[in-house]
């Protein structure tokens, strides 16, 4: 019996970790103070009622013989697949039912993708980064190579024609950084993969943020990335869906290497390992689609937005930089000072009782950064990008 | 860019597509024959009236913001766990609450579990069976050694002495022959396992059928398989969340291979690869062991059960040789005169209207054999078996 011996090489993550630690220390000292967390990667506000409505009558539904539902087909219900074409056409991408497979999270799809790839390939990930991509190549005991995303390159690494990558993920807008490609840019690495054969792992979990009109919702507004690019998305963020749990991923059926079709091999992975996402939340899903689901999704991406405003306009009359905000709930912040993560961690939660998200656990280009959300409650976070402004002049 | 070539060494199924296809002909030429489907292998009793007050109430907290709920432990919430272990210690096997992952289904598990192991192990699976045991080692390129399911060992292969193998599949009670292990059966594959430290996964999707008291619902009921056996288990048959999706896979806390813990490993694999069951469904799955919960859902097992007695009956008087009935819904019948499965279904579909399943579609060792299901409507089972009774005696 051999055991897949590469776990051995997944460092522990203790970001999290230390975070509550730090701040249970803090709050046994100063038992007075109020803490405000704006680390926060999760959404706070309850599902909108359309949602609601859509799971009540669902759940009725699965409490009568005539109107029950037990295994649905793996990849997803016709109608939430409909609802999803019918989004993408507003961009002008038109999709084939048959493109959409449902899931139950991007973080589950992202894991499961790698399964049609060989371990031996050159996985090229953003540093720094959403842990998922790196911890699931380690445990498949895949080459990793990291693009620096820098200040200089405004936290998006563009290709580099000596960097050979075979798989390469892309985050936009991204986690942590709250950065986001224009057209152009990811003009150039659909181009990139194009003429080397690669593929790309496009992640926009967080697309219903974007604002600007330059930045691409999906790669496929992208000329070619249907013959090189897998996209991933999810209502986590986008409807509040993180206990829910559902999200697509688009397999285009130009996407061909070798002699495989790798739609053709997600699908026989999906129905393989997978049984589908509840009809419940598939029928939950497409009511975010309605005219009175958009309206009160769109509100709540709408107040997370603003909340990041708030700290962008703090971190401006500071005069600090940052990245983020305007097309993402993440506020990406250069630590004042030339500080390190994790001394202007301690400093914020010592001088403000504020809690953020040191830079430097995302990878190590991060060092020297500092990630706020915009997810927290409204008030609060005016009341924490007040005393950040604080915070910082004291140093 | 190396696809995985594993993919390629698949061979697709096409028992369901096949099927459906000849019912579909059949209903062409023969329009007034009312077609009755034994072969169906989902439930189709509604969610239980707890199971559904459950979710209204669990959707109600998702809808205000005091009770929202985003993400959770990816291993499962306390209060669902917590039950799970009451239901086991009810059998006398203590699990620590760590030990116990809440899945969205045992298919997934079931196929997720492999990423632990290398891809240099010999797999040993029962033949016939369940097909996500060989397709999901196929794609990943293990070598796979079948065991024989015959009438001669009552469909309930033992350990042999002469094959080597690292990874070992049981599913008692077994889809799709029906037969259960003794626990005596399962003590000698338990030794077996622990003696040349290879890894048991159990299936145990059925254990809410088992009536006979010598037949373990848990393998953790045998001695020592705490340090050898992974047990998945599901809501799916035994509360009809088909189209619900929960499981249950324990990975035990003694279970080491090489300098690993497998249950670490499986944590960590869930914690990168995984985000959850949805908070709506783990409070649904927790309503199933109240004690309206309980009664429930066993009514509707034993509705099941009773549909599979009445099949039984039909092929008792008609002299049949069958397995599987008594602890499961699945019957396995012998199709008469040394018939082939496909032309047993022919001539059932043919002279009853009757749609069974193939055993030749679950292994080279099916054919010959038939499956017959208990999850069909009462009042067409008992018109099946009696038009199966008369079908039979034409021959
Ligand atoms: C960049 C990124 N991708 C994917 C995910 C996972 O989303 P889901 O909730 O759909 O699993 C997250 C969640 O935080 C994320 O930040
Ligand atoms: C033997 C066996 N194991 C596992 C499963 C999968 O169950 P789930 O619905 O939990 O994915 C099935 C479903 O048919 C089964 O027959």
């Amino acid at each position: 019996m051999k055991i897949n011996e590469n776990y051995k090489n997944l460092s522990e993550s203790y970001l999290f970790s230390t975070i509550a630690k730090k701040v249970a220390v803090y709050t046994q000292q100063h038992p007075e103070q109020e803490i405000i967390r704006l680390g926060i990667g999760d959404v706070t506000l309850p599902l909108a009622a359309p949602v609601v409505d859509a799971l009540h009558a669902a759940v009725e539904e699965m409490g009568k013989k005539e109107t029950f539902h037990g295994y649905g087909p793996e990849q997803g219900y016709g109608f939430l697949k409909q609802a999803l074409m019918r989004y993408y056409a507003r961009r002008g991408v038109v999709l084939a039912e048959n493109e959409i497979f449902v899931g139950d999270g991007a973080k589950s799809d992202i894991g499961n993708i790698l399964d049609l790839f060989d371990v031996d390939n050159t996985v090229l990930v953003p540093d720094p980064v959403y842990p998922v991509y790196v911890d699931t190549n380690v445990m498949a005991g895949r080459r990793i190579v990291y693009a620096a995303a820098t200040r200089e390159n405004g936290f998006l690494p563009m290709p580099q024609a000596d960097v050979q990558a075979d798989l390469i993920y892309l985050c936009s807008p991204n986690n942590p950084t709250g950065a986001a490609y224009s057209r152009d840019q990811l003009q150039a690495w659909v181009d990139y993969a194009n003429e080397r054969g690669a593929v790309l792992l496009f992640d926009a979990a967080y697309e219903s943020f974007i604002t600007d009109g330059d930045v691409p919702h999906s790669i496929y507004e992208v000329n070619g990335a249907e013959t090189c690019a897998i996209e991933f998305c999810s209502f986590s963020k986008t409807a509040g869906f993180t206990g829910t749990r559902c999200s697509y991923t688009v397999v285009p059926q130009a996407l061909v290497r070798g002699s495989l079709h790798l739609n053709a091999m997600w699908l026989r992975r999906q129905t393989t390992k997978y049984n589908g996402v509840p009809y419940i939340v598939q029928r939950a899903a497409a009511a975010v689609f309605t005219e009175e689901g958009q309206k009160a999704t769109r509100a709540a991406i709408d107040y997370y937005r603003a909340n990041a405003a708030v700290i962008a306009a703090a971190l401006d009359e500071a005069g600090i930089w940052y990245c983020g905000g305007k097309n993402s709930p993440y506020i990406w912040m250069q630590c004042p000072g030339g500080m390190k993560s994790w001394d202007f961690f301690d400093h914020l939660l010592e001088h403000a009782g504020v809690v953020g998200t040191p830079g430097a656990g995302f990878g190590a280009q991060g060092e020297g950064y500092f990630r706020l959300t915009g997810f927290g409650d409204a008030e609060k976070t005016r009341l924490a990008a007040q005393k950040l402004k604080e915070a910082v002049r004291v140093l």
